[in-house]
């Protein structure tokens, strides 16, 4: 149990304060901020050590990790003038795992570079319970010899840990991921509604497509909370559509068109000019559901 | 072994020839039709008889299996002058597995009622190697009682038999499986198309999405071939588009609105246009690898 580098984490939120919390019942002594203090209560009971800013983190820990909002709050966080950036020890790692921009990832690992800090973009999937049960996917993007010395941290939080590929690439996998949803969505939003106006009775349709090449995580998991009325949120309708807004601007630097994307987009936009963007990404189905 | 009932089957492509074998191979007396009669000669060397006509089929028959190409095929066979319905028995059933027009079915089946004739729609899921295997899923419209009576044949086809509702519930509950694939097939090959373009390594990016959310049976089973530039048919874009077809039409008809799966066919049809109708329905990552 000695020599564990010293941990500090910013970004108590839902996912935050589960990975925060493994990382603290494994034994790193552990540094906390976040903007809502009382957020971190919990965390403090137990013995992590309250820091005023994100920079006052950095200046007291080996390793660095964030999970906050929105790209902008990211560029804040590593690169303002009390971030992480500016205090962070020579030596030390930092990682993000944020799902935010591939290009600012590149970014701050190149800044980070210059001042001999090792940089990671690690998103993750899995949602709340993921993160509460340590069963997240991680997708790490960052250099593959300071990525086996972090590992046992990855370890302490999620269950399927892949280095994809240098500084990026961690939000890149992300990105294909939140694609293969979007579209995903549309697709058993649109067979449920189909099933529910011609009058099947959409649990039986599921007994007999659920198995087949239409099988999906979401027709599995998702179209059943749907026909239930069930649209509480495993995952927000806003964080969708900020993750589609950085997938679509991401690609569009790349020069890819990608319509199903594009459609699924204005579609949850809708969706949350209709009052909806609190509710889970399922809630979907409710622009069908005015036609039924 | 005694007391099976004569077995007519109609219809012997890939999908026809091996589900007429299994009945064969289960020791019914097969009686068959197909346009093209070479197709037939394997169950006619293994006992099955041979017949002109559909409507020689229907006569000689207790149950008449039918799996053709198009609604157009559905209705002649059905409907026409040396047709089913004109030269099957009273007290005969008639099953069409053709994935085919839920309108259709339900006029096949009140004009079946009228000549005391039982008729179900039950279109099929699995493919041509669901079909060899006897491993499909049966969606099935039709009269609950006469169901019972024939769902061991069904079982001699399939392993996933399920009772929908009545006649046209079977193509609806088929529908809902392909519009759930249509919009899944953008998902899948826009992921792969990002992961590309994006510089990862897709296989690699499979890894740390297809057992999450992101998951989906296309995206473990297809996109693999995708990145192999493997774009052989399991199932034929041209069949797909007639599919998608036929669901748009019918939800059309009902009033639905389904702009996933009018998007989805808007791009096999351009796939179409490019003379790959004969590929696989994976073939719709080449409308992106354009832009890689």
């Amino acid at each position: 149990m000695d020599n564990k580098p010293v941990i500090g984490f910013i970004g108590i939120g839902v996912m935050g304060r589960s990975m925060a919390g493994h990382l603290l019942n494994a034994g790193y002594p552990l540094h906390v901020h976040n903007r809502t203090q009382a957020k971190a209560q919990d965390l403090l009971d137990k013995g992590a050590q309250w820091q005023d800013s994100p920079g006052k983190v950095a200046a007291v820990s080996d390793v660095i990790i964030t999970i906050v909002g929105f790209p902008n709050d990211v560029e804040a966080v590593y690169l303002g003038d009390d971030g992480i950036l500016v205090n962070a020890r020579a030596g030390s790692t930092v990682i993000d795992m944020t799902t935010s921009c591939p290009d600012l990832a590149q970014k701050i690992a190149e800044q980070a570079k210059t001042k001999g800090i090792s940089s990671f973009d690690a998103p993750v999937s899995g949602g709340d319970i993921g993160a509460r049960e340590a069963r997240l996917s991680i997708m790490v993007g960052g250099d593959v010899e300071v990525f086996e010395k972090i590992k046992p941290l990855f370890e302490i939080m999620g269950k399927n840990i892949v280095l994809q590929g240098p500084a990026g690439s961690g939000q890149h996998t992300k990105m294909c991921n939140q694609i293969a949803i979007a579209s995903g969505m549309m697709a058993i939003s649109e067979a449920m509604a189909y099933a529910r106006k011609s009058g099947l009775k959409p649990e039986t349709v599921l007994k007999s497509i659920e198995s087949g090449a239409a099988g999906s995580w979401s027709l599995t998991n998702l179209a059943p909370r749907v026909l239930q009325g069930d649209f509480a949120p495993g995952f927000f309708v806003k964080h969708f559509i900020k993750d589609m807004k950085i997938a679509i601007g991401s690609a569009e630097n790349m020069g890819l068109d990608l319509p199903g994307l594009q459609l699924a987009k204005q579609l949850y936009e809708k969706l949350a000019d209709r009052g909806c963007e609190d509710d889970g990404t399922q809630a979907l189905f409710k622009l069908y559901q005015d036609q039924l």
